[in-house]
């Protein structure tokens, strides 16, 4: 049924996403990641280009996890609520039944080994009662504890996020070499685009799917060029491919992939070098024709000009191939289980994307599926907040099924 | 016992989160939004200061949503599979009995109300069979289908995602007022801290919660300014606030809260002017010793030095505060079910912060509370990606209950 629609499209056959991507990163020439040093503060989102070692201890020093007073732990071991122990206070070393004050984060004193908690003590005139019975230890964070000298802190690949840019600057890294932004030339096609700023004439349309995917390459934390919009001129379109590819890592296009009479980007790609295509139409919903490609060992993703299946195909390529470039392993949107508020039908042998809206009631989460009437429908990104995956193998989902969504924006509450 | 034991500390008594944060609310200066117009190619991740109004219709004009033949539905009526019905092609109006190729997105022609897909037709010579009847409209984008000219298209207060850039570009809106960012000036205090670059010595630690709370700002979209450390010194504490108060819109400190001999923040922002402190001490773990103050009618967060405890104090006070000087209405992080590995303790009559790292296994998701040592122990945050509140009227929480987790970083998958 599939391959039979395939060929009417005038695809030989459809290629699963799964091979699709694997054959695309077998023709790519493995890259070397690039690093760059840069300072700490400038370091949020980025990503580490190697473990980050630590060159000292956290805490530095013994010290206090509580507001109490320092003491050695064996002058309390027969204190008790109703038997309180005498603690002479002192502001030098702690001796012998004496007792230091100490507040939270404080290094512990010489001669002190723990901690007794303000609560338990009571203060009369250059003395304390203590209450109770601590172990040697007891309320104290041990140099080394959080963090050891010598121990991996922050693995390659880690993803900068505030807790881990203050745990650099906790262990005094000023600088961190994280990999340089790889780089993407985006490319519209369509006689019938014009750019946002122009004024479109009656049978033109304003090209959003550069800022769309230039949007996303910044989520990512790469660094997008603007190829601008080129005619359904297969000359047109290789000679910008061609720029792109210049000081690009990855070329994107959107446009002109439906295999009809503006079947142009595969062509104007062929024109350029080898291998060109690689895959052409996917067995997917929306973006069936999409193609990859790969010139002078880079990517080159050619994407459908709907801007929902663009979307689409960027989230399922061009996503993990640039987390690839940026040396993240895996990062997956957030997901969470949600009950789907009404059946769906899906199309076996495809894997398809149906968007919807997440929300939350009663501490439950529910999906509602959009009513969906072209993969052209841009509002319908904006209406949902997530995705769900159609496997090949179903023919829809049933009401009420327990699937997971990828949150792409916010759940609102109720 | 929670109000005998914040007596203890020095609290006369611990204050809600909740009524804190009115309280707070309260004693604000009600701000106008300050709004600025920027090109819609940079507005990614900025707020919308208004509701934005489609100027047009989206799709502007009837096009087809397929590829295939543009047809009149009625010559159609009588086709079927067995019976095709036999069209002549035309380049031009389509007239009765006749159709014209066209392409997905493309406008449909003159005459034409429907299309019949490729996959129904086959071509012979100048003509085309028809297997399959359409109905007027049929696999047609009508003009105005994805949004009306004079509809609100992104409403006031929307963060501006990717999807969000897209329409705006495809409606031709070419600059958008988004809310100023807010500023917020970031001090730390405490006689041991030095600057991250300073060398620390034996008994010095360096400063990580500026860069912290500065990073959870930019991810919020709001402005910090640093106005580095202030020793434990009242003047030096209160002259640095002052400076903070004259330029930013909210002033944020950590460390020097504790009722102690350290408790020279909440004495440093009284001096400057009333209202002053509000609420100090609040029945939250960590971060009990947070203080709420309000000076020039602008908010001033007086957070713990912990690291945790001044994050957890940011994520509960600031962080909300911030969101609605952007205007927006609520921002949850993504929060989703799962299922907790052990069972933990809690502490009656408090908000207890639980950080915990969450990990998809066959579909399920769990939830594992980490071992904490101290709201101090700043690896404790790099190790967990989440947090789960648990609510004062609970005692602990149950091995296997299912609990919402609020995630500030990626899940590993599995």
């Amino acid at each position: 049924m599939v391959s039979a629609l395939a060929r009417l499209k005038g695809f030989e056959k459809l290629t699963s996403i799964d091979e699709a991507f694997s054959t695309l990163l077998k023709k790519l020439k493995p890259e070397k990641l690039t690093s760059e040093r840069i300072p700490t503060h400038v370091a949020l989102e980025h990503v580490t280009a190697e473990n980050v070692t630590a060159e000292k201890d956290l805490p530095p020093y013994d010290r206090s996890a509580v507001d109490g007073y320092a003491v050695r732990a064996q002058d309390t071991f027969e204190a008790s609520q109703f038997s309180p122990k005498i603690l002479r206070l002192t502001e030098n070393e702690v001796r012998e039944n004496e007792a230091r004050q100490i507040w939270t984060g404080d290094p512990l004193p010489k001669g002190a080994d723990a901690v007794v908690m303000l609560e338990y003590t009571k203060r009369i005139q250059g003395k304390i009662e203590v209450g109770i019975a601590v172990t040697p230890g007891g309320n104290v964070s041990k140099r080394g504890e959080d963090v050891q000298r010598g121990e991996i802190a922050i693995k390659a690949g880690t993803r900068l996020k505030p807790h881990h840019v203050g745990l650099l600057a906790a262990l005094g890294v000023t600088h961190v070499n994280v990999v340089k932004k790889p780089k993407v030339a985006i490319l519209s096609t369509g006689n019938e685009l014009v750019e946002l700023g122009r004024k479109a004439k009656p049978n033109q349309i304003v090209d959003s799917n550069k800022l769309i995917i230039s949007s996303m390459c910044h989520e990512l934390g790469a660094e997008p060029l603007d190829l601008g919009i080129a005619k359904d001129d297969l000359h047109e379109i290789s000679t910008k491919i061609h720029e792109g590819l210049q000081w690009a890592d990855v070329v994107i296009t959107t446009g002109g992939t439906s295999v009809g009479y503006s079947d142009l980007v595969p062509a104007a790609v062929n024109q350029i070098g080898t291998p060109g295509v690689i895959v052409h139409g996917i067995a997917m919903r929306p973006g069936m024709p999409t193609a990859l490609a790969v010139l002078q060992g880079k990517p080159v993703f050619v994407l459908s000009g709907n801007p929902v299946a663009a979307m689409i195909g960027f989230e399922v390529f061009a996503r993990p191939l640039i987390l690839k470039l940026l040396g993240v392993e895996s990062e997956p949107r957030p997901a969470l289980k949600a009950k789907l508020t009404q059946k769906v039908a899906s199309a076996l042998g495809r894997r398809v994307f149906l968007r919807v809206t997440v929300f939350e009631r009663d501490g439950e989460f529910f999906a509602e599926p959009l009513r969906i009437k072209g993969a052209g429908v841009i509002s319908t990104m904006t209406k949902a907040n997530g995705y769900v995956i159609i496997p090949e193998n179903r023919e829809g989902l049933e009401e009420g099924e327990f699937i997971i969504v990828h949150l792409f924006d916010k759940i609102e509450g109720t």
